[in-house]
């Protein structure tokens, strides 16, 4: 296969662009048929167009540009990316053929312990675990080694590859191609670069957001400024806002009274506070 | 067909709900599928879980929620319709079946002329062109009677449905069965409440919201306050809104100068400084 | 835009190809990802692999070739092709611009009677009526002559679009940008060839067919031999032929009564036998 | 949450059906609008109409029933249900919550060799090796064991859950609630009771399979007889028929090289031969 593209991934992980179509100009044209196309021309860069098309979400000109990929990842990575049911994929079939021998091993900057705040995350690591974590990297890999030995072991005596495989592991990589319409992968990419995506996840969201943004740069400057970077407020931070514009001391907080008041919960109190005190420290 | 609640909507419009499956129960039960489920039942209520899935745009488990309706639309609101693609839908086909002669003629009230700041929509009406609005409503009226004599008169001269039914105008009312995931749904209700919708597509969408609502109580209210009434702001009106706070004098709305020096465009500048102003109003 | 071949199609119709991603080497090499790639390379041609792939209906391959059309198509052939949910597009809008004065006003050709066999589709035209399809062509033609007039009249009245609009038939030409992948594209193909669709929407789905054929030759081979040429019976019809073949008069067609022992209606042994005998005398 | 009805499946599996949306009726009701409804009732019944629905392919009115379950199923079978698009699921995340000990070890009924003529899939097991099957069961479960202590070991040092998690095998269970309507579940059902399938996804899809057939008896005889049991012939196989038909000598099957000259290839001729012998004995 041609690559355009590859970057190595994690110890074992590829993603290659394969192929591209479209650019920014295919999708202002084709947002373009819907207005009057040649005023349109005359008075709308693609640039201010797609910034446009971008800040008010109207995303159907962005199915017009289609990426695929070559990707070599864990199976629980794997997972992950398969719930993004408008993409197309063929994978691996360990039905069809013998796996080979390449597992996920964290780096041991990945162990840190499970997050105190974030529920479904882990912590950073702490240098006094150095030793520790060598330890919890060796009994990972080992694992790994242990479970593809009785693999081999189970395909020698002849039992089917469809039930030999139940025994390998989800940090087994895989390998798949994968294609999805540019208004998809960036709503994939929105989620997945997110920081609550799993590291392992946002490692290979990333590799693919940078071969894919050279090929639609107005696009993927959109995309950053719109919604990357955009932050959503809701009914009730609206309200506390406004009181604090209208407030002359602007430092003044909101309390947690004054947020439950509007039908906060203590959690959102704390996240519109923690947002307010980095906004006032740009 | 049995049905839940029906409503009239414009002049011979029909939004019926025939069945709802799934209930906020549902809705949070399988979102506790995904956690320790016993846990999650001790500290979180329906409430607090779905409140936290809206906010937190994590809506597979709003698609265990379905809705069905009977609707009877205009050809021109179907066509708007018909592009929410996740939508399952069956439609009378006048290749079958014969139409009858409902035709939409708008109210008055809604013959204001083209708009001029709104590009694709209508301005109010203006109580000195009453009569320009009875003369308009008439021509409408009469367009609509004419083309369905010239159909009844093709079927009659045995030319085939498929061919005669061309010459109705697009003012012709279809019927279909629509159904839709609530989290579709409620896409669906967002774009087509927005302001810039056509109002024939939103007095619809308000009913089908009117319909739904009391059947998810708490996924609406959560609706109405993390996505319907919240507000975004992009990378750039974040920066704005950081030297504003900062700033003593909050009453200074940002310059021009200012927003473009941020890559702001000019519309984007007045839409910032319109929604600034209606916030300090408050 | 650009164009890779453009047709026209009925009086002021065009399908123009704009841009094809992938062919049948990227189909084939995307179904070998799933096997022993090296293996599968060596033992199977592109070809022998793709005609294994449609014949079996593995179908997610195909998905890796897309296909991105600019069409100029009536409405009510516009409204068959947008229930095709998988295909993106985008359409002239008839809020934000005018539309141009383009009717669809059928060849006398197409101006036979309501069929008597097929309940949705028209007869062949009869000879001794040519003079009555001149006339049904003028009244058709003039019914849009009419209705552009009352949109432009609307229209200078500053009426607004999004309302003059309402008057306009059926027939009126729309534009879009339309792009789908090549498994549904031909799953669309099979639909929209078939004789029980309209002939309006047939001429446009062969237009289509055309443009893409070649450049997924062996995909389209496969198609026409497995798909669209492929006759499926059903459980009954099996074992009606499975008696026929064990008979010794094999002309002997099953009487209806013997269908319908098998479960079979009037109409399913009609369709039957009628497929017997055209397999009889091929 | 309540539940319909529950199967055990495998060794720890379950299928609970929760909720059904819609009947026979429904659906019947559904496609009605497409026609002259009242003409419609008085000529078809709800079996009639359906029965034509599916012969005919018309699915867009199976979409309006819709199925819940509760799943609980080994991981390598997941993976194969989740690229079914069109359905939607919450699954447990192992991620936000410790995954209980339940691994697959397969019956050693299951435990056959590669099979030699199906690629992907297994023989039958051979009476004279049952102690090589007692024996392959355990390492499979020896495997699942030392994994699952493994995991153990590395959450009580207080890795992650979500890097805890990767060293669990393939084997072992999940859970999600999986929702689908009716005409996508047909083709769920009709490839995963195919017998190519994976034994292990085939009786959960058996299980699904009987536990939605009384709630939709009508649609299921048509799926059954239209469907599950029919059989597509491809344009040379029906022109190989034809000559059958026309000849005298029933009993002589087609030769490879008469299958050749039609394009076919030995692996097609040998399909159609055997296809034709089991039709002659039935």
């Amino acid at each position: 296969m041609e690559k355009i593209t590859e970057t190595r991934v994690l110890d074992h992980g590829v993603v290659a662009l394969l192929e591209i179509m479209g650019s920014d100009k295919t999708i202002a044209d084709s947002a373009r048929i819907s207005y009057n196309k040649e005023s349109t021309k005359q008075t709308s860069t693609d640039e201010q167009l797609i910034r446009y098309l971008v800040r008010h979400r109207h995303t159907s000109p962005l199915e017009m540009g289609i990426v695929r990929f070559y990707l070599k990842l864990p199976i629980f990575v794997a997972r992950q990316l398969v719930r993004h049911r408008t993409a197309s994929l063929n994978e691996v079939s360990g039905r069809y053929s013998e796996l080979p021998d390449d597992m996920y091993v964290p780096d041991r900057s990945q162990l840190g312990s499970q997050s105190t705040d974030n529920k479904q995350g882990r912590a950073a690591v702490d240098d006094d675990d150095v030793d520790a974590y060598a330890y919890h990297q060796n009994i990972i890999e080992q694992a790994g080694t242990d479970a593809y030995e009785e693999y081999q072991w189970l395909l020698q005596q002849s039992v089917s590859r469809e039930i030999s495989r139940i025994v390998l592991p989800l940090a087994t990589y895989t390998e798949m191609i994968w294609s999805c319409d540019v208004h998809n992968f960036l709503h994939f990419l929105k989620l997945r670069l997110d920081p609550h995506a799993q590291y392992e996840m946002r490692v290979f969201a990333q590799a693919m957001h940078d071969a894919v943004e050279p090929h639609f740069p107005i696009v993927f400057k959109a995309f950053n400024d719109y919604i990357l970077h955009a932050h959503t407020l809701s009914a009730a931070e609206l309200n506390l806002l406004s009181k604090l514009l209208q407030n002359s001391e602007v430092e003044h907080l909101p309390t947690l009274d004054e947020a439950q008041q509007l039908g906060m919960s203590t959690r959102e109190h704390t996240e519109f506070t923690t947002w307010l005190e980095s906004l006032l420290k740009r």
